[in-house]
């Protein structure tokens, strides 16, 4: 982590400027003076925030095309910090090239895997030569500091702007309902009557019906569930953390005696953040499955 | 797809030799001769399978250390296959080198950005430039194929048998209980008594206490859950498929009433397979959660 000024807000964001991560800061931070602190692995971030070298933190959490992303709960829950907020983004990639490159010059393209794997009905199209990196915005990066007309980055529309490039084909996600979710994690839990989700994380007891009863505690007590995710354990396979979201404010003394009450009856049992939902710029296209 | 011979019977396989899938392979068809069929994407094995140029598709579908992978639930779903096998591989993450190579010549490495990301931990000792690559397989076949003394790949044992190459370190992952589960898929169901485990996909009804109420029809008719995960469906943002396994077959006709009933109270329901559990080399590690 690098390049703190005075001043701006501090804020962590995992990958490069113009990243999706970078999307969904902007995004989240409309309006407020902040300086990026960028860190190139997950953990990178969670360690500036729990350091409090930054104030805030944001992470990519959950791909609506590939599901979670373990490593990052893993690391929230590991380092004791707090999720203090949520943001969605569309993911929309684009073949960029540099400037005065046509898509005829492009023979070789360069994106994170997930990146290629999502343009894949885009590509089979083109007989180019597909190079895994680490990122999408390292890609175009590459593909900048490269200068060889022949060279393509898969990434988003800011990576074009970020660094000097254009888009010679926009929209090439094979699936155009592909959001990205991203947390806002903290060194220190937040308060505020605004906020309505809560994200949980717990362990069921080893016996018949554990989770059927977990949900139980939310039914019973009209705790609307919008998200319910089994996650391996580290080093005990094939034994699962519960990831749940439900809707409600900790502030709220039943809702904070449903989660005390809960928590007696799991093996593991801790809440990660109460915040405010990102109910999105597209309230239509972003709907929560009620369980 | 290509390569079949006569006799043996033909089997699809993700990835290539010496992939952590073909170790799957070899050890399901363990005393069978079978001729593997290699498909670069998971889609190039489903189709084989359900075109039925191969007999079987072998398909990794859970990770222990990073989750489901939802690709994979998605195809199978799609192409409307079976699953009538799983089996449990412990990832072992080796560094390979060509024959002669010591650790001091290493100064650039290939695998799989997992693969890299897997052994963090013991990578970040040593300052070798890192190459993220398609697979471990190939990136273990990249270096046969180099030459060059300087390049190493994190790959599986078999992998350095296949192509040749040493282990230069071994067991190099942070996570020494890292298993993979795999499908064995077909284009026809199988039925035996001796089938325990059954895959099923299901979309809930969207009102409160829908999953609740799907998880009472196994607790009410003492159906063991060992497995359940929400995977989000393409084009529908943050909606969710639950993947659920329950010991079971199907021939009983309490268990095939009670998934009947169950159909009937969701969205969308589908069995995707009833099939004999894998209970594993080593019993005792590999444990399920029961909810």
């Amino acid at each position: 982590m690098a390049n703190t000024e005075r001043n701006a807000m501090p804020v962590g964001c995992f990958g490069l400027a113009g990243s999706y991560t970078y999307d969904a800061m902007q995004a989240y931070f409309a309006g407020q003076a902040i300086q990026p602190v960028y860190g190139s692995h997950f953990e990178d971030v969670i360690q500036a925030v729990v350091t409090r070298e930054v104030r805030y933190g944001v992470v990519p959490i959950e791909n609506s095309s590939t599901g979670g992303i373990t490593d990052v709960y893993d690391l929230i829950h590991r380092y004791d910090c707090h999720i203090v907020g949520e943001k969605y983004i569309k993911i929309e990639h684009n073949l960029l090239g540099l400037p005065g490159a046509t898509l005829q010059d492009i023979e070789e393209i360069y994106s994170h895997p997930q990146g290629l794997s999502q343009c894949r009905n885009y590509l089979k199209y083109h007989d180019w030569k597909l190079h895994p990196y680490f990122s999408t915005s390292q890609s175009a990066e590459k593909i900048r500091d490269e200068q060889d007309i022949r060279l393509g980055a898969i990434a988003n529309k800011t990576a074009a702007d970020m660094y000097g490039l254009q888009v010679l084909a926009s929209h090439i996600n094979d699936n155009t309902m592909n959001y990205t979710r991203f947390f806002i994690v903290s060194a220190d839990a937040e308060e505020s009557d605004e906020m309505d989700k809560i994200t949980l994380v717990l362990t069921t007891q080893h016996k018949p019906g554990a989770l059927y009863h977990v949900l139980g505690h939310f039914f019973y007590n009209a705790m609307n569930m919008t998200h319910l995710e089994s996650r391996p354990i580290k080093g005990r396979p094939f034994e699962y953390f519960f990831h749940i979201d439900v809707m409600g404010n900790l502030r709220n003394p039943v809702t904070a005696r449903v989660l005390n009450n809960l928590a007696q009856h799991c093996n593991y049992f801790k809440i990660l953040g109460n915040y405010i939902s990102d109910r999105g710029g597209n309230p239509d296209e972003i709907r929560c499955n009620r369980s």
